[in-house]
C-alpha cells in the first residue's frame, strides 16, 4: 500500500458532490410525465418556450452590487479565457435578461421555462443544489388579468396533475405597504417588518409579534432581535393578520372597512378585488383561490400582489407554487420600467408530493415486452420478433446480456426492470406456430393466491400461448389491460 | 459621465459570454418536436431515460491524469466549498460513473439521455460552447446485436424526422489495429496513425500519406511533421483504405482475402460481417448502412466498431450522428472491465441540417388563437371566450398588452408572434350572436393576389362571420386545415 504506483493511472472514486443527484428510470420517467402535463396547460394559455444557458455572468445573475448572501449561494464557472461568470439559481433573472437584450422582442412576452437552477444551500433531505424549475411569466403588462390568467394556469396545473384539493392564496406587497402607512411604520423598516411577517407560517403570531418588538430568545438560546415597533403599531399590524375570510369578497370587504382614508388603499385593494372578480367569472370559486393577507414572500423583488400554493393533503410538502408581480427587475439591465408577473412551479417537490399522494403516474421500464433468448441458436428468430413488434409500435426489449444465462435469470432481469410481458418460444413453439405470452405481473399476483404447488404447475399464472400470427394483436389487449391495472397498481404502492 | 453615481446602483449589461446563445420559441419549439421523435424511436426500442446533474468532480470528467489539452476544455465550477468541479463534456463519461457507482443497477443498462454539455471550444458559426447531445448507448453487453441496434436505432430515427437519404457508415478499431499488424507497424503508433487516418475525409489520401511518411508544409506555412513510416508500411495501409465497395458483403469478402493469415484478423472481421448481417436481416440493406474503412473516430476511448452518420443531401454538415464501441472506459472508475456501445446525436448540427432541407416542423406560437380587445368595457366578454376555447382545448391567448392599442396594433401583435387566428367582436357582434374568424395567413396570401382596393374591401380576404354557437366548431376546421397548409409552408419557408 505504501508504494506509489506509476504505471497504471490510479482509479477515480465514481461519486457526486453533496446536493446534486442522478435521476434513475422511473424518476426521469415521472418527471416527463408531469412536464408534459404541465407544458399542456401552459401552451392551451399560449405561453411559448424559451431557453437560456445554464451559464451567466456573474454581474447579470447578482447586480452591480450583490450582497455577500446572495454570492455565497452562486456556483461560480470560469471559462477558458477566465470570465467571471456562474450557473442560474432561478429563470426569472435570465427572462429579465432576455427582455431588457431583444428589445425587438413583442410585448407581452409571455413565456415558461423548464430547466435547472443551481443554489449552494445547505443540502438536505429532499433539497438539493442542482434541482429544476418550472416557470410560467407574462412580461410587459400592467393588467390584473395577467395576474389572474397566472393563478388561474396554477390551478388547471394542479387539476391536470390529478390534484382536486389545493389552495393557492393571494395578497399584495401593496397592500402590506398600505399597512405600514396605517400602522405608522416608516417605509425603511418595510423589507425587515415584511421579512419577519414571512415567518407568521412558521414561527407563529405570538413570536412574530416579539420580534416585531422587543426580540427573544429561541429556544437553543440564540438571540432574535426586535424591531422596536410599538405596542399600539403591532396592534394594528394584528389587526390586518387576523382579517381573515375563506370568502374573497369578505377580505376585500373588511380591508376597505379596516384602511378606510389610507392612502394608496384604494387602488391596492382594488387590484386584489379586481383579480378575484376575474377568477370568479372563469370558475375559479373562493374553494380554489383565496386572499391571504398572511403571505409575505422572502424575494425582495417582488412590487404588487403575490402568491403560493400548497396541496390540502400534503401541507407538509409547503408551497409547491409561488410568484408575484416584479415589476422592476428588467430595469437592471435597461433602466426601462417593464411591468412583469409570473410563478414558479418547484418541481422536485411537487414530484416528492405527488408521489406521497400516490397520484404520480410512472414506471420503470419504457419496454412493454422483453423477448427472451430460451435458445441461442435461434437468435435470428428473436431479433426479427423484436422488429416486428418494435414496427408495430410495441416497445420491446431483446435480452442482450449473455444469452447463456438460463432463462429464469433472464426472467429476473426483466421482473427487475418492471417490463410488463416477457415473450418466450423454442423448436417446439416455432414448429407448432406458437408464442409463450408471459404476463409477469399477473404471474406475482396470481402466484401470491396459490399455496398448492400442483395448483401451481397446472395453471402457470400469467403464462399461455397463443398463435404466432395472432401475436400482435393478443399484446395490444393485453398491454392494454395492463396500463389500466398499473395506473391504479403504482397509485397503491406508492402511496404506501 | 464622468462623474460617479453613488446611490443609483449602476446598469448591468445584458449581455451573454461567448459561445453561449438563447433560443427562442421557434427554435425552442422545433427542439422539442424533434426530441419528441427521437424519444419515439428510442423507448420503443427500450431504452430508458436517465438524467445526471451538469456539475461533476474534475477528476470524474477528466480521469486522474488529464492531458492539458482536454483540461483547457473544461468550464470549471466551484461551490461553496471551493471544491474542484467541473461541466459535462459530454453524456458518455457520467454514464460511466453511474454504472460504476451504482452496483446494483441491472445489466445490460440501456439508456439515452438527452442534456446539455459544456466545451470551452473557440466559438464558431453553428458551433456552441454549451450544446445539446441526444445519447444513446447500451453497458454490459458484448453482443454485436447491441451494435447493430445502436445503428439501427440510427436509420430509424432519421427515417421518424423525414429523411430517407442518409448514410450510416462503420468499420471498427479493431480492424484498425489488424491493419498496424498487417503493415509491420509498432502497437505505439497506434494512437497516432488512427489521428492522421481520422484527417482523410477533411486532408485527403496524398496528404495522409505524406503526414504518415516524411510530413508536409501545409497553405498555411505551417510543417506538418510526418511519422516516418517507411514507403512499403504506407502501401499496405493505402490498399485497406481503398478497399471501398457499396456492397458491405464485398468489403468483408475482400478484407478476408486482404488480411488472410493476419493475426487477429479473422475476430475483427467477423464482427464486422455479424453486425452487417443483423442489419441485413432487419431490412437496413446497403442503401442504409455502409462498411466504410476510411472511418477512424477522434476519440481516444473507442475499443470495437465505430460509426458516423451523414445527411447524403446535406453533406456540408457533417456528421449527425457517431459513436461506437468502449470497453474500458467504466474501468476508470471500479477496474471493472465493462462492455459498451453507444452513440450521440448532434442535436443542434441535426437541426440546422433539417431546418436547411426544410423538414423542420416549426412555429412560433402555440397560441393558436388571439382573442382581441376591440372595446375595453367589454372586457369581461372576451375573458369568457379566452376560458371558453382553452377548455375547448384550442390554444388561445387574450391580448394582454395596453387595450386602448388599436385593434391594427393588436393584428400586427398577432401576425408578428404567427399567431394563426385572430377573433374579433364588439357590441354589434355580440347583439347580433357573431364573432369574426381572422384567418391571419388567409388575409397575407390573397392580399398578394388582390389588386384591386374595391375588390379587397369587399371580400375581406381571410375573415368572416360565425355564429357564436357554431364558433368552437368553425375554429376546428379552421384550425385543421391551417395545420395541413402550415407543415407545407414551412416546409417552403426553410428550404429558400
Amino acid at each position: 500500500m505504501s508504494k506509489v504506483r506509476k504505471k497504471k493511472p490510479q482509479r477515480v472514486k465514481a461519486r457526486l458532490s453533496r446536493g446534486l443527484h442522478d435521476l434513475m428510470s422511473q424518476q426521469q420517467l415521472a418527471r416527463e410525465w408531469m412536464f408534459q402535463r404541465i407544458r399542456g396547460v401552459y401552451e392551451r394559455y399560449g405561453f411559448v418556450p424559451l431557453s437560456t444557458p445554464a451559464v451567466e455572468y456573474l454581474d447579470v445573475l447578482l447586480g452591480s452590487e450583490p450582497g455577500d448572501e446572495a454570492t455565497k449561494q452562486i456556483f461560480t464557472v470560469s471559462n477558458p479565457e477566465g470570465e467571471e461568470l456562474g450557473l442560474r439559481f432561478d429563470l426569472t433573472v435570465p427572462l429579465a435578461r432576455v427582455v431588457a437584450q431583444y428589445r425587438e422582442l413583442e410585448r407581452p412576452f409571455r413565456r415558461y421555462q423548464v430547466a435547472q437552477v443551481w443554489r449552494g444551500d445547505k443540502p438536505d433531505k429532499g433539497r438539493f443544489r442542482e434541482f429544476t424549475q418550472f416557470d410560467l411569466d407574462s412580461v410587459g403588462t400592467k393588467s390584473e388579468l395577467a395576474d389572474a390568467e397566472i393563478l388561474a394556469a396554477g390551478c388547471d396545473t394542479f387539476e391536470a396533475l390529478g390534484i382536486e384539493r389545493y389552495s393557492i392564496r393571494y395578497s399584495s406587497r401593496k397592500l402590506l405597504e398600505v399597512l405600514l402607512t396605517y400602522a405608522g411604520v416608516s417605509a425603511d423598516l418595510g423589507k425587515d417588518v415584511f421579512r419577519v411577517l414571512d415567518k407568521l407560517d412558521k414561527a407563529g403570531l405570538d413570536k412574530v409579534k416579539l420580534e416585531l418588538t422587543t426580540g427573544y430568545k429561541d429556544e437553543s438560546g440564540d438571540t432574535i432581535r426586535g424591531l422596536g415597533l410599538a405596542v399600539a403599531q403591532v396592534a394594528k399590524i394584528e389587526e390586518f393578520l387576523t382579517l381573515r375570510s375563506e370568502v374573497r369578497q369578505e377580505v376585500v370587504d373588511r380591508l376597505r372597512t379596516l384602511f378606510d382614508r389610507v392612502d394608496g388603499a384604494g387602488a391596492a385593494i382594488a387590484t386584489v378585488e379586481k383579480i378575484s372578480d376575474h377568477l370568479h367569472a372563469l370558475g375559479y370559486g373562493d374553494d380554489k383561490v383565496q386572499i391571504d393577507l398572511s403571505i409575505a414572500r422572502g424575494l425582495a423583488y417582488y412590487t404588487g400582489p403575490i402568491f403560493e400554493a400548497v396541496l390540502l393533503d400534503a401541507p407538509q410538502f409547503g408551497s409547491v407554487f409561488g410568484g408575484g408581480r416584479y415589476d422592476g427587475l428588467v430595469k437592471r439591465f435597461s433602466g426601462e420600467d417593464v411591468p412583469a408577473v409570473g410563478a414558479s412551479i418547484g418541481v422536485d417537490r411537487l414530484l416528492a408530493a405527488l408521489r406521497h399522494l400516490g397520484k404520480l403516474h410512472s414506471r420503470r421500464s419504457t419496454a412493454q415486452v422483453l423477448v427472451t433468448i430460451l435458445d441461442p441458436a435461434l437468435e435470428s428468430e428473436y431479433v426479427a420478433l423484436t422488429w416486428e413488434l418494435r414496427r408495430a409500435g410495441i416497445a420491446a426489449e431483446i435480452y442482450l446480456g449473455n444469452p447463456k444465462r438460463g432463462l429464469g435469470k433472464q426472467l429476473k432481469y426483466g421482473d427487475a426492470l418492471e417490463i410488463p410481458v416477457a415473450l418466450i418460444l423454442g423448436e417446439d413453439e416455432i414448429a407448432k406456430g406458437i408464442v409463450q405470452i408471459k404476463d409477469m405481473d399477473a404471474g406475482r399476483r396470481s402466484s401470491e393466491a396459490i399455496v398448492d404447488r400442483e395448483e401451481w404447475l397446472a395453471r402457470r399464472p400469467g403464462q399461455r400461448e397463443v398463435p404466432r400470427e395472432q401475436l400482435i394483436e393478443e399484446l395490444r389487449q393485453l398491454l392494454d389491460t395492463i396500463d389500466r391495472d398499473a395506473a391504479g397498481m403504482i397509485t397503491a404502492t406508492s402511496a404506501s
